[in-house]
């Protein structure tokens, strides 16, 4: 049985990811297909729209036959150890014959060569990043300048590093080179919708950043759902009617106040991606949000922004402040361990078979129930899942423990 | 000028207040009163029912000629320190003449005889406590216990130390004997309403805990308003009104609930007054409450209550962690080197002469306004209040800060 693996966030499930999903199977030849995904908080540092059970159950209804979740510890990180953590937990299965995944040059042999210069050459790289960033500017234009500056100039030409595709999938073929691992990478040439791209432009495709914003904005619901396939609709209307969803950062901004409110600057300093005195910068900030007026994340990141900290870099930072993840949670050393177990979200009746062979191919436990003794990082997970299920409209404590007893989804076909 | 110190929580201010105001002035002779007030968080690990600067308007209202605020590090501790930190503020001013107190038992020698074998014997005591703990039952009934063990038979039977103003009294005591301060005590024997007695038995005295009870139940308001001062009621009304109250620990659920969520057992372990594995008995409580019913404070106290841990003493727990106060910020050294400064929340015309003359005598520095370059302590006073305002129906940002602004109030007479 040929097993092709991809790496997923659903956020939410729609038409472009079915094309995704189709193509890596047909360019694969796979028989089975086995999805990594990230668990509630997503690699922007973001909360899903919906719960991971949720997502789980649109990528089963779509043929995936297994998810497996992205730890927190990765999920919520910049492309480097996203990627690492996702092909960590595929490599780990022992079963993953192919990685597919979409970037929007299409290039595997550009971004191949590119992959191995980076992995011979780590220090020059990282020296040239650290150039690139005093000029002052951002850290994901440092890292395209300093790709450009190594890779032969004809090649970058056909590369454009900005894109965020092209940048995870050179990380998934960096860590495949890292981890000596056997998969085969395959890349498909994404189609119209641009990963952050927040206008509609087709009938059919818009990416997810687009689909959210008519979800937020309370458009008419059919006029999203034409962008995604029945399931995921059905899904999305189910959670939505259940008051567990949609939600975005301001469903936990009463949480994410309170603990700001409630730290020293020397704490907040001890929280990861918290770095170059941004505790301080978040500390004085705080009294600039005007009285008249209540709290908003979106309000806060605003005053937060400068030309160095990207959004995205200062909501992963109120991500793990928020998570109360500590810099000693998350070090270099964990990271580079990949992920230390296989949390089993989901399985189709094909996927039940992959399990029964991964208990003798794994290289880690697999984990179909929690129990009691958990590693540290799983009990990260378990957090994230309770901390998450307070955005509900009305939490429950059945949702704040549902880690502790969900089994996984199975879809019987 | 005599002035004579009380130390007060007016939570809310009534009449039985304004009966111990006028005695202490009275039995005293003394021309001014300064008042010790807790700031927003009380004795018993509660949030106060309105925040501190509504509490010092009502106690200038009174006639009080001077509010200092009882740092948080004191006001929300067992009498012992409660008592030793509101003494050493008092002793601190350096023109306080006499305190005065209320007490059940009346009886001022008894207590001295008490204090100052307590203070000639710690060692003797602790161990008797310890031996009282051992067979089960609580703290305060223990340390009762090993009181009446040193106390003589025949003066222990006038002294009931179940009752909490004769145990604070004699911790006022024992803080004057320990500080060698020149403070001269005074006792009144507090009449009708107990401290904790839940229900109204008189037409015009009931207790704060009967009257916050009437306030809560929402009952026909002019049904508390016979039991306090006009000003009391007109302070309260325009408070609940602009949705600043009535505030108690349900106020506050949420931001607790995201913290014992949020938080490891190991990191729960470092917060002051966890102890004895309280925080193991925390996390497995957790899950225990109802998947049907929504969280609530109570239900999470009613659960955690065993025979050794008071309501009270699980109180003060949950509002160290949600205000949080490690250990390693509230230590036996800092405690023992009284308050640091003195932190003004209002005065009188009279008050401006004792501030006049308390340049000279202080012993510490008098803060009438927040700079930037305070202490640690009084950073946990800020933070305290900020979080406090977070209880209020729509918290502003000027309420988040307003111990950086807010000058102290002045009543003009």
């Amino acid at each position: 049985m040929t097993t092709v693996g991809i790496i997923v966030e659903y956020n939410p499930l729609h038409n472009g990811h079915e094309y995704h999903f189709e193509q890596s199977k047909k360019i694969s030849n796979a028989d089975a297909v086995i999805a990594v995904m990230s668990g509630n908080f997503l690699q922007r540092g973001e909360p899903s729209i919906v719960n991971k059970w949720a997502r789980t159950e649109m990528a089963l209804h779509m043929g995936a036959d297994l998810v497996i979740e992205l730890p927190v510890i990765y999920s919520s990180q910049p492309a480097e150890w996203f990627a690492f953590g996702a092909i960590s937990a595929l490599d780990a299965t022992g079963i993953v014959d192919h990685l597919c995944f979409g970037s929007e040059s299409g290039e595997l042999e550009i971004l191949q060569t590119l992959a191995k210069k980076l992995k011979e050459e780590p220090v020059r790289f990282g020296v040239e990043v650290k150039q690139q960033l005093k000029k002052g500017i951002n850290y994901p234009a440092a890292y395209t300048s300093a790709i450009q500056k190594i890779l032969p100039f004809e090649k970058s030409e056909h590369m454009d590093l900005s894109q965020p595709n092209n940048t995870l999938g050179l990380h998934y073929l960096i860590a495949i080179e890292r981890l000596n691992s056997s998969i085969q990478p395959l890349t498909i040439t994404r189609q119209k919708a641009g990963y952050h791209q927040q206008e509609v432009t087709d009938q059919r495709i818009a990416s997810a950043t687009a689909i959210r914003k008519l979800i937020f904005e309370k458009q008419n619901q059919s006029y999203f759902s034409q962008y995604m396939p029945n399931y995921t609709y059905e899904v999305l209307q189910r959670e939505f009617q259940s008051g567990r969803g949609p939600i975005d950062w301001e469903c936990l901004k009463d949480q994410l106040l309170y603990k700001l409110l409630s730290i020293t600057p020397t704490e907040c300093s001890h929280y990861f991606e918290v770095t170059e005195g941004l505790e301080n910068r978040l500390k004085q900030t705080l009294p600039e949000l005007h009285s008249d007026s209540s709290f908003s994340v979106t309000k806060l990141l605003d005053l937060l922004k400068t030309k160095r900290y990207t959004r995205t870099k200062l909501q992963r930072t109120l991500l793990r402040i928020l998570l109360n993840h500590y810099k000693t949670d998350i070090t270099i050393d964990k990271l580079k361990k990949g992920t230390p177990y296989l949390r089993v979200l989901g399985f189709s009746d094909k996927g039940q078979h992959l399990l029964k062979k991964m208990k003798k191919t794994s290289k880690v436990p697999i984990i179909t129930k929690v129990n009691k003794n958990h590693t540290s990082l799983l009990e990260m997970d378990i957090r994230a899942t309770s901390i998450y299920s307070l955005s509900y409209q009305n939490p429950s404590a059945k949702e704040m423990f549902q880690d502790y007893y969900q089994p996984p989804l199975i879809l019987k076909q």
